[in-house]
């Protein structure tokens, strides 16, 4: 039974994330419709990061064994139709098989997220669900170094979700890097695995930082004391992009 | 009476576009609640570029007369603040003191739009409403040089809408540039005004072009006939952006 490897880009907004949840439409419910409908087989997806209601993918990934052997552009093309049909914003960037050793969560070695900030007095009416609009100047230098600080292995327990699933709060975060472009402050966040929130809550402090309010110290004690209480504010869902999955 | 220049973005999606039409929400119609909203006074705002529905502005610039003396941050923020509570999509980016003499569109010297393609295999999620997806690969050289027989000062008939309220369909194209930028191909076209739907019919008669269906002689000719029978397909609507305005 052939394995498909799906390279997937979504806007969050009308989903309630990744994950089904009760009534609400999920990104997973879209792309098993659709799989439904393209091949009769009710399939599971899994995948690489279940995102939260409202963040955005570019290069979400999952994977789906089906029973027959199609070629890889007929099952991009036809699992795009189906979500044009159903009036879907999720579409499917790429399709490749894989062995069957290949797992879309457990393989991956590295995930990449993106976090957009719009920094500038007015909002923005055309990213207005595409970045986290803070109208007060930002000190982006001090959000850069004071972020240097979180990388390697730590306890991020404080910058966890209580309703966090995974077994530790021990992550390693390799990469965290702030940088203006333009009216933008875009935060770049890489791991093997994040804790649910983890990077909302980081750039929620970090933004604490660039607004004047937290010292990288402060950050620093916030991390060492691994207490939720001592978080920045949740940064909203959609200045959040997960990018790219490293195998 | 002191006049105020506002420079303006909005999304167009939601709004029947610049002007009021009937009892659908227009972009004017939103500003000049806010304008009232604010001030207490009911003011017609003269504009630049009376887009279609579904244009975007990134630059979209109008004027508005008020008795009272303001400062130019206040008539922002205020304006912003009314906008962001009617749900609205546009927002006032800034706002500057004019004399009498100005005027948002007799004062214009030059407009610049943008037009967004995303040209590639898959629809996007993420830009559905920003950029017109063409699934199949456009020679972007083949447009560019194409574009170039346009400039200058022509009968733009063929690239005119049958309601054009124009006087004359004699326009001078000052730019008209095809460049491509990873998977986006961006048209941006400039001259001291349009013709209604003029960038639109042009870049759908360029994506003719990209597409090997009319040669650089045949956009011509099409030009040359004077006759809206030639021009290629309209462009959606949800591709175009008023960038600029020059005064």
């Amino acid at each position: 039974m052939p394995r498909y490897k799906l390279l997937i880009e979504y806007d969050g907004t009308p989903y309630c994330g990744w994950q089904q949840q009760a009534e609400l439409r999920s990104v997973q419910q879209a792309i098993e419709e659709a799989v439904f409908k393209f091949s009769g087989e009710k399939r599971r997806l899994a995948t690489a990061g279940r995102t939260d209601a409202g963040v955005h993918a570019l290069g979400q990934v999952a994977h789906v064994d089906l029973v027959k052997d199609w070629t890889t552009d007929k099952v991009r093309d036809a699992l795009n139709a189906h979500l044009t049909f159903a009036d879907d914003l999720v579409f499917i960037l790429g399709v490749e098989k894989m062995p069957e050793t290949f797992n879309a969560r457990l393989s991956a070695k590295k995930r990449h997220y993106l976090y957009k900030i719009i920094n500038r007095r007015p909002p923005s009416a055309i990213d207005r669900m595409r970045a986290w609009h803070v109208p007060r100047p930002l000190d982006v230098a001090a959000m850069h170094e004071a972020a240097q600080l979180l990388l390697g292995h730590h306890d991020f327990t404080t910058f966890r979700a209580t309703d966090c699933q995974g077994k530790t709060p021990m992550k390693t975060l390799e990469q965290l890097d702030v940088a203006q472009e333009g009216e933008y402050v875009l935060v770049r966040a890489s791991a093997r695995s994040f804790l649910h929130h983890q990077v909302r809550f980081m750039v929620g402090s970090l933004a604490q930082v660039g607004l004047g309010r937290w010292s990288a110290q402060e950050l620093w004690d916030a991390l060492d004391a691994r207490d939720l209480q001592r978080a920045g504010p949740l940064a909203p869902a959609h200045g959040l992009y997960f990018v790219r999955v490293d195998y």
